[in-house]
């Protein structure tokens, strides 16, 4: 069976066939947009993105964070962006992109305008967001490594079907939406340290809803846009894999369960030691900057080139260093809050004099998303200790983590978005669409 | 020089050191721009996209062929994507691409919001062709080859510079621009044949007013989006060439002012062809499907697999059938208006008798852009003919055929809209805006 075939399948799955353990870690991962939404509001490229908006103006029933209503497709851009500005969104390593801040954008500001319910978002997402990383594993790591970014150009399919979902778009329709979406993806990962970072999810977010509602309009596109001659996949991997991921299919499988959320607000390549460290401490309560007196940290390799800076300037160098988080777990500091990340944490003696104690050795033998290490605690005793990101958390480990983080970025209004994240199901998509305020 | 200081160079040129002669080709483009856009008006892509901008409606104030006004962004979509509905607009051979679609709706419609004069609509599209082809020409036929759609990405930095400049972007924020575009442009040859090949115009039309505005905000982006590590040309070529074209830079050179018309309403492939019958006929007037007992055409042999249709059963078929059209040019048929090529041409007893007296060969000595051959007339006579599209005709020649085609695809409305444009110099960019009208 063609891939097109196998994704036109996969976007009109009935609702009630969707697995529920996938459904369940789709409504986190909308909480968990909401907060990312909500506390990138006042970054700077949100209030540019939202000035563009009310330039515009237009007869906008669409939700945008931090701003007045805007029409769908012009909401899909803001929010994606908004909610991927602090770079604090979830992370599917399937085919590695962010698939909330692409996707939900799209299938919540179609959903505000069509009138459906806040389930039909979170379904909608959930199938778009599977779309996009089987698309993207069709598209594979030499995409990627090629220079694109597959939030962006997987991220729009999932859109694309996520939108079109919403509008109820026929078979022939979602081909159709589906083959303008290959001629209007795109997004680069040279934009990485600039606005067009987050930028690339607004793009996938406001490619989905134009080309859905395209193709509701009767747009006509190629039959298969995505993997026939000269489609988007040909076109943007030199070694595409058509059939990966697919002796596993939906609905019996949702890769899209492996979705990762990130507690901290630092590199993700950091994650696997400071949670290694956060169980040891949980273990061993009197564990501090004080009481150990090395530590020998192993990882992926990749990763030096990326987390390892010795002796970070600022707040920002501190998210990308080994050694200084390790002292900031250790010494009880909050890595969950953005504001902890200051210049001044950079220049603090006591984590600078800490960091002298660690050691950081690339080891090839471990995934990017482990860590090993060992500790050595003034009194002589040897501590192992390790985290494999890879290894799912159960749903309430995961939930409490993300109600953390929601605290820590939005004070008590994370707790009141939880809280009404729990009645969910009784909710619109237009009573959904309030909680992106301020 | 690095090519995107070149092009930021290009972008910046004083208005005072354009070349008149590429500015009086830059006008002519934007006739027949007009011209096609408002023959675009009643296709059906172009309804299904005023459905859309009326949807969103908001605060516009650019022109939308056949509609109402709409926010530039919108307007420029609309636009690119009804101009090229036709396929009947201007074409540049060095990169292959469409400039006037892609970058006038952009120059126009933020000019009409910002409130310059048409002639700065002129001079900032042909700054923007210019960098477009020489964009293209750094891509390559590789990039065309792959399945990229050139009027749609290179197109797309033509139509951000061009309405940058318009914006009076600094050279930062141009560069901002530029890096925008580099992650927002995309458009694939895959879509031929179907609504999704004009959508590439508007595409790239809107994706320039974006970014434009986005940089004249503030935004930031890589600072080489173009040809810097995985920029737009490195992850769209396998083969670039940041070089081609520069021995001759502008503004001395503009390779712009090579710009072709298409005169008639077919394949670009037949046109040859048919500008030596039509010189044949002004040269001996007596040339008829009567007195020509048969000719015999050479042709560059890549067309014979595009538009050497033997026996056309649609109106459609005739525009890509060489016997067809000689005969049709012989017998006088005006080959500018589209409603020529009818369903009940193809059916044509006469033109199917003197089809079979036409014979075509591949030459390989002949570029795409030449035809040769010969006729036999009914007395024995044997006369030559040839023709190529690549030798510039004078301007006033261009000129007459641009308004005869106006004429046959507007009736008396291009006339009026000619000597509009003969007053070009006194007009706002919104007085030009309202010629979009039907």
């Amino acid at each position: 069976m063609s891939l097109i075939d196998r994704i036109l399948d996969l976007a009109a799955l009935p609702a009630g066939v969707l697995p529920k353990p996938a459904l369940a870690m789709a409504r986190l991962s909308l909480f968990d947009w909401l907060v990312c939404g909500r506390a990138g509001i006042n970054e700077p490229l949100s209030g540019k993105l939202r000035r563009l908006a009310e330039d515009e103006g237009g007869r906008g029933a669409a939700s945008v964070f931090g701003g007045a209503p805007a029409p769908a497709r012009m909401a899909a851009l803001v929010n994606g962006a908004t909610s991927h500005a602090l770079d604090y969104d979830d992370t599917h390593f399937g085919h590695v992109g962010h698939p909330s801040v692409a996707i939900f954008p799209a299938a919540l500001a179609v959903a505000e305008e069509a009138g459906t319910s806040a389930q039909s978002v979170v379904e909608a997402f959930l199938v778009g967001a599977e779309a996009s990383v089987r698309i993207g594993m069709a598209l594979g790591a030499v995409h990627y490594n090629r220079g694109f970014h597959q939030t962006a150009t997987a991220g729009a399919f999932g859109a694309t079907i996520a939108a079109g979902r919403i509008l109820e778009l026929t078979r022939e329709e979602m081909r159709a939406a589906i083959g303008l979406c290959a001629t209007r993806a795109s997004g680069l990962k040279s934009q990485f340290g600039t606005m067009g970072k987050p930028y690339n999810a607004g793009i996938a977010a406001s490619n989905g809803v134009e080309c859905a509602r395209l193709a509701k309009l009767g747009f006509t596109s190629a039959d298969d846009g995505l993997a026939g001659a000269q489609g988007f996949i040909p076109t943007h991997s030199d070694a595409p894999d058509t059939e990966a991921g697919w002796e596993t299919p939906p609905p019996a499988t949702f890769l899209f369960e492996d979705i990762k959320y990130k507690l901290h607000a630092c590199c993700h390549g950091t994650h696997a030691m400071i949670e290694a460290l956060l169980t040891a401490r949980r273990e061993t309560p009197d564990l501090s900057t004080v009481t150990v007196e090395s530590l020998h940290l192993r990882t992926n390799p990749r990763w030096l080139a990326v987390c390892d800076i010795k002796a970070p300037r600022t707040g920002l160098e501190v998210k990308f260093s080994y050694n200084w988080l390790a002292g900031m777990v250790l010494s009880g500091k909050d890595t969950a809050r953005d504001d902890t990340y200051s210049d001044a944490l950079a220049a603090d003696p006591e984590l600078g004099a800490f960091a002298g104690r660690i050691t950081v050795e690339g080891d090839a033998s471990l995934t990017d998303m482990q860590a090993e290490g060992s500790l050595k605690l003034a009194d002589g005793t040897q501590l192992a200790i390790d985290h494999d990101l890879g290894r799912q958390l159960p749903e309430a480990e995961l939930a409490a983590g993300l109600r953390n983080k929601a605290r820590a970025l939005l004070g008590d209004r994370g707790e009141v978005l939880w809280q009404a994240m729990q009645g969910l199901s009784a909710l619109s998509a237009r009573e959904l669409g309030r909680h992106t305020g301020a």
